[in-house]
């Protein structure tokens, strides 16, 4: 009936923050919060008075394959209820207003999730209900409120895609990858002596068909095109095919001039 | 048809990064991708092959009011049409296979995009279709890919999903908001005089009522009551409200003890 067909290994369950959903309305925002907190590494959900009972088809349909968040999600009655065995609590509030509260942007939420949880002290992030977001008394009950710096004319945000920028800053918070790196899988990169090989190759040939016959112009135009080589990382693979691409030309002009 | 009654004012629509979707299949994507790059400030969207062609009221019905953004999108036929007048092109692909080329993350490709923008340049950031993605010659038409890190045991990322991220990362690469801060609207924080004040309110009540009669005791723990009410930012407002509650408190206890 809910389509507990198991679904796909989402990997392992650590002491990550519960996400905890007010008064949610819509089952599939459910499973696509599921879908979220997966792609960012958060496992453990709790609903509070979910508007159509829990649990619902739609929320599996919805999750592409999550469903594991999904049969350990847990209901309950209040906040209260859902909070009581955490340490901290945060909760998103896009427009908090006449309070006295700390703010966390998503991004010093997620640095400050990993250092309690680290600790080993457990916590909850809290999301209001779709339309009117969570309600004062809901708020009171956090340590803190997440605000995400996003395009204040247009602050419309869909559940999941709110809980998915907070489960992206939780696994980017210990996150290292180099933010522009060359893939090369099979293949290396070039060295400066096998790039130089290359160059030697490409001059010889336009020295033999008289592209660089100009005395005077050829040093400039022989720097231009080793400063349009030099622009980025060369693989070996590549320059075996650039190789080849000047073997082949030249053949095939000295074919058509006999 | 479309529901083209015109929706919210999305804010100002600037030199951004073009959202290219190629082969969208649900319309129901397109009007949520809109959504998500209202909310991270990308107006500009391009459809390459749209499925089931396009305009799709179903699209509008899922933009919550970013209706400018489905408005003003255009159809092109091939990748090379829809790139043909920008000057960088940047694809996500969530697992690059037996291809060489720059990596980027969601959070590199932000800044670079700045850059890129910065200098007047015209960028796109290409997305593939809901299942297979990019294919091979897709991504041989972009500069550099964008992997986000995230689960690597669920990478199952929604469209919009993935344009919210890197719409959140566009906005972020220019924000500055402090990743902590306190907001207290009409009150102010306190100064440590006023909290001083407090401070001598509170222990000469506690001295009348005989709570730190033990004297050997009391110094340890007037202490942990000021390490207690200097942990974090106190407000005026705060301050006022805890006056008051020390003051009743007193006057209780005086009334049923004359």
């Amino acid at each position: 009936m809910t389509g507990r067909d198991g679904g796909a290994d989402i990997g392992p369950i650590g002491n990550s923050p519960v996400v905890i959903l007010v008064r949610p309305q819509m089952a599939e925002n459910i499973g696509t919060t599921a879908r979220a907190m997966a792609n960012g590494g958060l496992f453990h959900l709790r609903l509070v008075a979910p508007r159509d009972g829990w649990p619902q088809s739609r929320a599996w349909r919805a999750a592409s394959g999550a469903d594991r968040i999904l049969e350990e999600a847990t209901v309950f009655d209040t906040v209260d209820d859902a909070v009581a065995d955490l340490h901290h609590v945060f909760a998103t509030c896009p427009r908090p207003r006449h309070i006295v509260k700390t703010m966390l942007t998503a991004r010093g939420a997620g640095a400050e999730l990993r250092a309690i949880c680290g600790r080993g002290l457990r916590a909850g992030l809290m999301f209001g209900p779709e339309r009117a977001g969570l309600d004062n008394e809901d708020m009171a009950r956090a340590d803190a409120l997440i605000r995400y710096p996003l395009n204040p004319d247009f602050m419309s945000l869909n559940l999941a895609q709110a809980v998915m920028i907070m489960a992206y800053e939780w696994w980017m918070a210990t996150d290292d990858t180099e933010p522009r790196f060359l893939i090369t899988n099979e293949t290396h990169v070039a060295t400066k002596g096998e790039l130089n090989n290359f160059m030697r190759h490409l001059i010889h040939d336009l020295d033999e068909c008289g592209f660089l016959r100009n005395e005077q112009k050829r040093p400039g135009m022989v720097r231009n095109l080793r400063h349009f080589f030099e622009r980025g990382e060369v693989t070996e693979q590549e320059l075996r095919t650039l190789h080849g691409v000047v073997t082949e030309l030249t053949r095939g002009r000295k074919m058509r001039t006999p």
